[in-house]
């Protein structure tokens, strides 16, 4: 391995917050040495927590990931990783680190994100246990729950025991992404009416705990209601039943709950054999992606782009059939 | 071809609704043969002209579309295509003939998008011009905008010359659906505050038209000022400013003027030889999408997926690293 990139590395994992913000970047935009990043990065990992939360927009998402930011780091990590140094000087603690990652799908073309970003930022400021990174929508090529993943591996490398990734929870995209998470937490708010019925319904099967945000406002009794009725009529494979959880996020108000609730989801996990188990059928869609990808530009660099150009033009004017180029092309590259 | 295959083809391009049903289930869920029932449509394609619909959950889209595709059945169709039969045994037409695609993100899991699917369905019932097909989100594998895509092939070859994909304008792959279409209708809503702005702000380039639904309710005024105000910010860069359609669905209003201004675009492609050009570019998009999962499936043939689950364990056990299993994969297959 190059020294500049193990230097970079050993500054990473000891908790340098520039080595971190490079690295996500150099992930994130397929910079060059990104997989040779990676590839040093994975020995570090593994003991991070990932926990997915995902709700409509407006359900206040931020506000709740910010406060049980700050709560988590209050307590006391009872297996904090190996390498439990400081963050950029300051003095080392045994309290959760904290790493933030919030997808925003509202902005595929102008990264909108980013004021929001630096808002949030200046929040936390005064911590350097809380990293929050913002990504805007990319395109198609290289995949949003690829990319997530992927940065989550460098957040896990760094020391972040415990990372957040934020969601709105509609389409597969961000289906894709809470998936990958250890835990889901789906936030619902009172008042949404017909579409949160139907939204609820497609993601009755990825939620591992269900939160009512807003819920001193009319209406959150109806909403759990629905969400039990829900249950009853599909039950879980694994017999976990979700829990569910109010809160008040702009006022704190059941933080330390949601907190218990996903500490009791751990030890089930932990107790049912069923975190590896988890993490292997993860990893295997994981795979999956990554290989698309790979393999996909072995056959653009077999072909390049221009003749991929003349190709799309001669199907465009109906000369050639789609269907039949691609069987070719791929018939050339793998042998 | 297979001779029974060909005598599907026949009943399907004559405008048969049971056999087009049967090769759209066949082309959604991968069936047997699907590769060459496209393969064998493809040469009866390229005369439908593809309106992708996007707005917010609530922005009454499909009640638009139920709209315009009534009134497009009254329309006379100044080109229509070569097999002019009539439907199911309904006397021929010369009017636009209509398929819906209807994309139902919401449901990844529960397939819940056909009770409303029957609904519609029933609604047109008593006339076979109009052909309505709802879609759930599926895994990831296959791919949404993929498969609608190859839906959208099949009700071209079947003759419907208007096709109108409707989705909810959320995450990357709505946004992917609609860049295949040759025209994009952005709908938004009075009232639904700051996401909406966040929204307008990601899909202020997909849209070629944009319609302000519901617009006899306060705050319609305040909408179209925002969008002529994101106008002003960022001017398309082929120079078309699109217009402002303002429509009350639910009684049929401003749904005429939508056709019209529909119209003026599709003119305004055709004058400017960019029709050609767009589809050269959705082409482009779409060998792409498709070349990666043909070259997934030949990874996937080369090892089996025990092997991928095994492989998935050993990285969820961190004795392998993930990067570099792919790579190895990879240029086993392709080499």
């Amino acid at each position: 391995l190059d020294r500049q990139i193990q230097s970079w590395i050993d500054l990473l994992c000891s908790g340098d917050a520039r080595a971190l913000a490079r690295a996500i970047s150099t992930v994130e935009n397929r910079g060059p040495g990104w997989v040779a990043l990676l590839k040093a990065l994975f020995p570090h990992t593994g003991r991070a927590r990932v926990i997915g939360i995902t709700g409509p927009p407006g359900a206040g998402k931020s506000t709740l990931v910010d406060r049980l930011a700050k709560l988590y780091r209050k307590m006391k990590n009872p297996s904090p990783s190996r390498q439990a140094r400081g963050f950029d000087g300051a003095p080392d603690d045994d309290r959760y680190r904290v790493g933030i990652i919030a997808v925003d799908p509202t902005s595929p073309y102008t990264g909108g994100a980013i004021l929001g970003d630096r808002i949030r930022m200046q929040d936390h400021f005064a911590d350097p246990g809380i990293y929050i990174r913002s990504m805007a929508t990319r395109g198609s090529l290289g995949g949003l729950a690829r990319t997530t993943a992927d940065v989550t591996t460098v957040l896990d490398a760094a020391g972040r025991d415990l990372i957040l990734i934020e969601t709105v929870g509609v389409g597969q995209d961000e289906i894709d992404i809470v998936r990958l998470a250890d835990i889901t937490v789906v936030i619902l708010v009172p008042g949404m009416g017909d579409d949160v019925q139907m939204i609820k319904a497609g993601i009755m099967e990825i939620a591992d705990i269900f939160v009512i945000n807003k819920s001193d406002r009319d209406g959150a009794e109806r909403v759990e209601r629905e969400i039990r009725a829900l249950q009853m009529l599909a039950a879980r494979h694994d017999g976990w039943t979700p829990p569910i959880v109010k809160t008040v996020a702009s006022e704190g108000r059941g933080v330390t709950e949601l907190a218990a609730a996903v500490a009791a989801y751990d030890s089930y996990l932990e107790k049912e054999g069923r975190a590896l188990k988890k993490r292997v059928e993860n990893w295997q869609e994981r795979l999956v992606e990554m290989l698309r990808d790979v393999m996909l530009e072995k056959a653009r660099a077999h072909f390049g782009d221009g003749s991929m150009a003349r190709l799309a033009t001669e199907i465009a004017e109906h000369k050639l059939d789609p269907y039949t180029v691609v069987e070719e092309i791929a018939a050339r590259v793998a042998k």
